[in-house]
């Protein structure tokens, strides 16, 4: 079994104008859809990071791609990533900085394992060491935001979004009140049992409210989460950790930095989370040295594929850390992708990032998969368990190129509505 | 594709009278041969541990195999091992005393990936990821010995072995200058071109003298390692290590534990590895914390099986720890298993330990596998390319029952040639 084709399409696809501490989300989000096709005609399909530098990456590799047997990643991986698994020396403030090696490979070994489950009769997650839960927990992700829906529409309104959450999704919430209808909008339309609020764009004793008032909405039992990114110094992290202790499942990412997190860990009994201080496998040893989490996201798209982040969750167990996994604005490949590696993971036992629910679009045939009581049913079908509708992947495709953006940059977007608008980290 | 049948059946193989720091080997090996048998047809087989207490635990766990899809194993290994991974209090002094979980628990992972490779017609080696080699490399394993053959013959000759390493296997080596003659006959036979020294036998300074012998006879390219097994004490240790330094690959076990390996790192040149304290996921923060050794010697027996090894190897890479191979005195499925691993984890890059030529019996179709310049050809059939010969199953299952061991005791054995000798850690 050899593979024959490799295609590499750039997309865009509507987002609507939600921030975080980089800024705004501009109207369309950039993916990257990966294609394989082998000798006997079997197809693997994975989806990744968007833009041009992606796409750049991984037509480098071609050469590494094309005539190779898809069960040969270990050597493949090798020959990108290289013996040091990437350090990652500037910590990043998002995915646009993680070191891009793991990201490439592991875009293509998530194609690859596509293939080979259709190729062997089997689901992803059963080459991954199979199935532990039928279903996966996903936890609803809350967005300050603007009017609008994102696309073609920007900051109009969708004239299909007749009621349900495709209306409410382009209200705006500025303020915490705004926020907690956000929740009980999205909560009630998927079902979602635990909620994460994307912070660092208000106040910081605004956020706050918001937690105070999400609790005060769903009550002592729902699990909350709020994730700062970085956008608030140690003394503002600390400060706010008091107000926010037995309020949290987790607190992720208020500060900067292994140092900064550890320091934190010691002066409150919150349980801290990072998907920003640790994002490679270089960054474990200091992570762990220092005992700067509790808890890590991890995150199939820039920890190498699937088996590597199988990986992870074997570190995490080993040192006794918690695991939960990350999310940038996707589509249902990925959605797949993720949900058959957390069925897969014993330990991943908290409710996983998903921006899905703000994408109106999708590129999988049958369209958007259900959230059900806010979990996911695992596919059993071959391989990932989708199929990529070509038409979708073209006219995605051409909004790419006609939309003009090639790289995300969410303080240029904030700036055409705020002129000046700098991301500060810390910001408070 | 159902587990159906799941046969657990105890070996026994001649085994010549080589000495560690244990004792004596007994004349007959214990082994366990795990079959099962899908409702497909479809077989597959491994090989681990042997002993009545090997067997009983791989009995207990029966109702959880039979039924089970073979590629459900992240569900079975939860349910063998648990969420902790059965923390290692007493560091064993070897396998007999390992927590028995993971051993469980590989032994049937092992014989599933048999299984999924001969139903999806790709070799153990493709599912861990592909081979990275061509061909794995293996050490020659060498003893101080008693005269004898082992099996039958006991200390006596086996009236076959007329010439060639059959012939010198049996000799006698309890001084250097006969440890170098076995270690020529054994690397003209099998071309292997690093040696290891079980150690912990000779007064140190015969055992130095050895490796120095051996560096004589083979030129300063060749690796060189020494395992005393815990037999040293520290200060030993610390003084053995000086005359060491300059000639050794890596300096295996010489102390007992954690702490004075890492005392004992503290005041050498020498690359200090073990098999002995850090020999389970529970090890390893403790191990990498302290710094105790620079060199893992995985085994997939007692880590859980090949996907946790290759687990231990991402976290050797990560950690910047060297990955080697441990084994036991073994068969030609266990022999296969291991080369499927070494072929796919690009960071095992240390020859691997072997006892295979020290058997003459073999359990497997078209007996022994043959050495080329002490490495192995990795196979490319399906599972792990080998097939069970099962009427040398059943003459080795006789044997078992027949030889009367239900437990590897080599004090006691020590003790049949020498009485009142006991196994003392240390000794030196």
């Amino acid at each position: 079994m050899k593979i024959v084709e490799y295609r590499v399409t750039p997309i865009a696809f509507g987002d609507p104008p939600v921030r975080a501490a980089m800024g705004l989300h501009a109207p369309y989000a950039l993916r990257t859809i990966i294609e394989l096709v082998a000798d006997d005609g079997t197809t693997g399909i994975s989806e990744t990071h968007g833009g041009a530098a992606v796409v750049e990456d991984l037509n480098k590799v071609t050469d590494l791609v094309i005539g190779r047997d898809p069960f040969r990643l270990a050597e493949l991986e090798h020959q990108i990533c290289g013996d040091q698994q990437n350090s990652s020396a500037n910590t990043p403030f998002w995915e646009g900085r993680l070191h891009s090696s793991p990201r490439t490979f592991g875009a293509i070994e998530v194609a690859c394992l596509d293939m080979i489950g259709k190729a062997t009769n089997r689901s992803v997650g059963d080459l991954l060491g199979g199935h532990v839960r039928e279903r996966v927990d996903f936890s609803a992700y809350l967005f300050y935001k603007h009017h609008g829906a994102g696309g073609p529409y920007g900051f109009a309104d969708d004239p299909n979004a007749v009621d349900g959450w495709p209306l409410a999704r382009q209200q705006q919430a500025l303020n915490a009140e705004e926020l907690v209808a956000q929740a009980l909008a999205m909560t009630k339309a998927f079902g979602f049992a635990s909620l994460k609020l994307k912070a660092g764009v208000l106040e910081p004793e605004e956020e706050i409210r918001t937690i105070r008032l999400l609790r005060d909405a769903y009550g002592p039992a729902t699990p909350l989460r709020i994730d700062p990114n970085t956008a608030w110094s140690l003394e503002t992290s600390m400060a706010c950790a008091k107000p926010l202790e037995g309020l949290l499942e987790y607190y992720e990412d208020p500060v900067a930095g292994k140092a900064e997190m550890a320091m934190l860990a010691k002066q409150t009994s919150l349980p801290l989370a990072t998907n920003m201080c640790c994002v490679s496998f270089a960054d474990l040893p200091a992570t762990i040295q220092l005992g700067s989490v509790q808890i890590i996201l991890g995150d199939h798209h820039f920890w190498g594929g699937l088996r590597a982040s199988v990986q992870l969750a074997r570190i995490c167990q080993t040192w006794k850390i918690g695991l939960s996994m990350h999310s940038n604005s996707h589509l249902g490949i990925s959605l797949a992708a993720m949900t058959h590696l957390a069925a897969a993971v014993p330990n991943l036992t908290y409710a996983c990032d998903t921006h899905y629910p703000w994408q109106a679009e999708e590129i999988i045939v049958g369209g958007k998969l259900n959230f059900e009581h806010g979990s996911l049913a695992v596919p059993n079908e071959p391989g990932l368990g989708v199929t990529l509708d070509h038409s979708e992947l073209a006219r995605m495709h051409q909004q790419y190129v006609d939309c003009g953006l090639t790289v995300r940059d969410d303080q240029f977007e904030m700036q055409k509505i705020e002129p000046g608008w700098q991301a500060r980290f810390p910001r408070w």
